[in-house]
């Protein structure tokens, strides 16, 4: 069966083609980035959001910013790329995948020498087109290892957003529930609405509605409740960080969705691409955690919701311990968190 | 040391005065109610809300809703009080508070054969403001008996809002704060914004620093977290209905809260008048649970947040067994959930 799959970043006319998140889901609109200031300012005004969808924004924006500038002579082209390089993998200094992206591109630098602009264009935009080709492959791999885990009917709950919206492909955590659409079994997803930025119901609920897939919304404090009501056959997150023991970072409220699972016998799944891990982490313990403003919290929603001086506890993140997650849904497989030296064996022989 | 406690409902000038609780934490607003449709609309608008605080302002809307109607014979006014009280009952009818606060003012009629209106009038006065004593009075016992729980520095995390400004004295599950802060202990509440309605960031958050007690706000998710980052000593949360085996239903969220604890080690609590017992129900099981509809969740704060069909789950209580709950806090003393019929065989008795 045709699903419909929203495309967050592709390359499209000599631009990069995003959908612009901040609108959804109240409107649904593309914009093309070619210049290098646009594409700086859609990735910090999470326009594209999602560690490997910034990545990808950033590669196919640098290409697309070199476009006018062929005409240059050719050391002014490689001064050019280098600085809309550095401009854009600093636009967000957190997100690893951006910083990865563009690293690879310059890495072709020198690679053929006496290369002229073009020929030298052209290797960066099969780059770039490689590591969103790569993701998209990597995503519907992760959806056909996770998709085993599905019987039909299942109802799958899920936290932030780790689907199309947050990639090139169909996602990480959502992919299993794609792939099962795609292969006409029913699954039901609820989306817990993911407080302060609301990543659920703002682009899951979008996502997954649009795709035809059943998806009802909850406050995250329904979902203890909703596990002990609502059937919940399992739960899948994402991830942002893993480390070698399988302690994994992601949204905050990830954490207290593991104890509600496992006081429930509900099995906990993380989907996450092998990049992912950190196997230089030996445990959760040394995963730095990002802490925000307090804004996000008192006043979302463009009203103030709480007295205008109070303080807000705002950690992006948690980290859920091993012993709490079912197995980890990755390109290579599903892994237990204690089996994970299998994959590190893979990833570092390879 | 004085504290100070705001006093969200009360008798002022042959008027009930409340505090509008929709401006806050905006504006601090208090408002005058004397015609019978205005007290109705303060309490469907949720102007006064919480289920002690709604009898008692229905109570004391009541007798002020009368005042003009004096001069009316008696046979007239008799109508007059049945018509308002029958109006008022009927506000929110699944307030049970509000239903036997009116009753409680109706019992009166006839007990005085030929009083003049004036008389009448009196004596619902003084039944109304002896609810509303009584309420003062029972807070303040549990705040007492619970204060004890509380050391010195210590960090209180709480759900929704069973302050003040629930009651028409110094709350329940603040009740304990507020006599510690009187005592002199420095004691800090971690207050959960309580989605959909935001009662915690918007009314615990606001009651808490206008009384000088340190509060910090945190997204519901975030719970976890805390309980694991921020040395959280108890948890303290009111009730809506408790079974006879001391399974609790409170606002949702208060499950998952009472998991996570349960999960780190942290004692949880429960304070609540003895009026908040159901002897009748065997077990939560069959406490109903009101189901709202979706439009909270899809779009609270005046902004669109979801996509707008998409099915969304939304009671507004869940329950809690006993076995997770280490304590519920009465004015009668603290009592564990498997000790009950103690009180039980005290309130029968009396």
């Amino acid at each position: 069966m045709a699903i419909e799959i929203p495309r967050a970043v592709r390359w499209h006319d000599d631009a990069v083609r995003i959908i612009d998140q901040t609108l959804l889901p109240g409107e649904y609109r593309e914009i093309d980035l070619t210049d290098v200031e646009d594409v700086v300012e859609a990735i910090q005004a999470l326009r594209v959001r999602g560690a490997p969808a910034i990545g990808i924004a950033g590669a196919l924006g640098l290409v697309a910013s070199l476009k006018p500038h062929l005409i240059l002579p050719q050391a002014e082209f490689q001064d050019r790329l280098l600085q809309n390089a550095r401009r854009i993998r600093e636009a967000r200094p957190t997100a690893v995948n951006l910083a990865w992206a563009i690293d690879r591109l310059l890495s072709l630098r020198n690679q053929r020498p006496g290369a002229s602009n073009e020929e030298a264009w052209e290797d960066l935009r099969s780059q770039a087109i490689a590591i969103l080709d790569e993701d998209r492959e990597m995503c519907r791999r992760i959806g056909e290892h996770g998709v085993a885990l599905l019987r039909e009917g299942a109802t799958v709950l899920t936290h932030c957003n780790a689907g199309a919206l947050a990639t090139g492909g169909m996602g990480t955590a959502l992919a299993p529930v794609y792939v099962a659409a795609e292969r006409g079994l029913k699954v039901r997803v609820l989306a817990d609405e993911t407080r302060p930025l609301l990543q659920g119901s703002r682009l899951t609920a979008w996502e997954m509605d649009r795709a035809g897939i059943e998806v009802m919304i909850l406050t995250d404090n329904m979902a203890a409740f909703a596990m002990k009501e609502l059937d919940v056959d399992l739960v899948i997150v994402g991830a942002d960080r893993i480390a070698a023991n399988g302690d994994v970072a992601n949204k905050i409220g990830t954490y207290g969705l593991a104890i509600a699972a496992h006081h429930h016998g509900v099995p906990f799944y993380v989907a996450a691409p092998s990049s992912t891990f950190d196997f230089e982490l030996a445990s959760g313990d040394e995963i730095p955690i990002e802490s925000r403003g307090p804004e996000e919290v008192r006043s979302g929603f463009g009203r103030r919701t709480a007295p205008e001086n109070v303080e807000a506890y705002n950690p992006a993140f948690d980290v859920t311990p091993a012993g709490l997650i079912a197995g980890i849904i990755t390109e290579e497989g599903i892994f237990e968190p204690g089996d994970l030296s299998v994959l590190y064996e893979m990833k570092t022989r390879s």
